[in-house]
């Protein structure tokens, strides 16, 4: 199994960290692409490598795609490239996690217009904007989108996405 | 399944927050304890609440004992309730992970010597000291005591330890 992690620098560390660990421990190989190959930071310090830039990457390859929080989801959302990946997430019925500013991706993808789905609080407004009908929860699963509100959620999350996978692998 | 966690302030912060979620993920009740009851401060700026002092730590209640690096363990191994609590997980043969500076910890509590173990690379040489078999490696299984030397190995960190205490439990 093959999974991508979109991000960028400002990322909120352990919403990249968690899922990022979480899946090699279950025997992912894991992808990282941003605008351009080589260091991202995060917020908090951390430093993780983008091995793809957006060119390079083959969304046909993933089985998962993870948009985690922090300030990048501001700088992908604007990015064409970004949005047309994150289509072909949705439109091939494979799993997408997006966690607290993650979903503003979706919002610009045009993928929540009469989801159920959560974000970040500050998020909410916007989300609800976009026609999602918002949740205040650690997780809500709607088809293939799988979202989540701030860190404390990252269990939650990642045990949902890794449940969504198996069974759509079965 | 109950887990107890034993850190400080500047702990290393991934290296307490992957497993603290990542068990909580697997359904288990996870316990903090550290000097005193409250707000812990990482070395990158995430902060965890402690909900338990160390002498309100019972450890006949857990099955599993996680020790993360960072500055902490420098400051818990000082701490003769702290080292008590490692020895009981020891002799009773119940699971003890350490990652870090966190083998540390293993050290003052005397239970390396001729136990084949990992730490951080600055942790080596005192570790050989201890009359450890220290190995470069990113997980070492000697008996109940499960080693790592930094964040990246955490996801091998945390399966083998979810894997020996399948393994023990069943």
């Amino acid at each position: 199994m093959r999974a991508l992690i979109l991000s960028a620098d400002n990322f909120e560390d352990t919403e990249l960290l968690y899922p990022f660990y979480r899946l090699i421990e279950e025997g992912f190989e894991v992808d990282i692409a941003s605008l351009k190959k080589g260091d991202l930071n995060g917020k908090n310090g951390y430093k993780v490598t983008a091995n793809l830039s957006l060119e390079e990457v083959d969304p046909e390859r993933y089985q998962l795609l993870i948009l985690p929080g922090g300030k990048a989801p501001a700088v992908l959302r604007k990015e064409p490239q970004v949005l047309e990946i994150v289509k072909h997430f949705y439109h091939k019925n494979k799993v997408i996690g997006a966690i607290c500013h993650g979903p503003q991706i979706l919002i610009s993808a045009g993928l929540l217009k009469d989801k159920r789905a959560t974000a970040y609080k500050s998020v909410a407004k916007e989300l609800k904007e976009a026609g999602a009908n918002y949740e205040d929860a650690e997780v809500v699963v709607d088809e293939n989108i799988i979202t989540s509100r701030m860190p404390a959620d990252l269990p939650f999350f990642m045990r949902t996405i890794l449940e969504k996978i198996k069974e759509y692998a079965t």
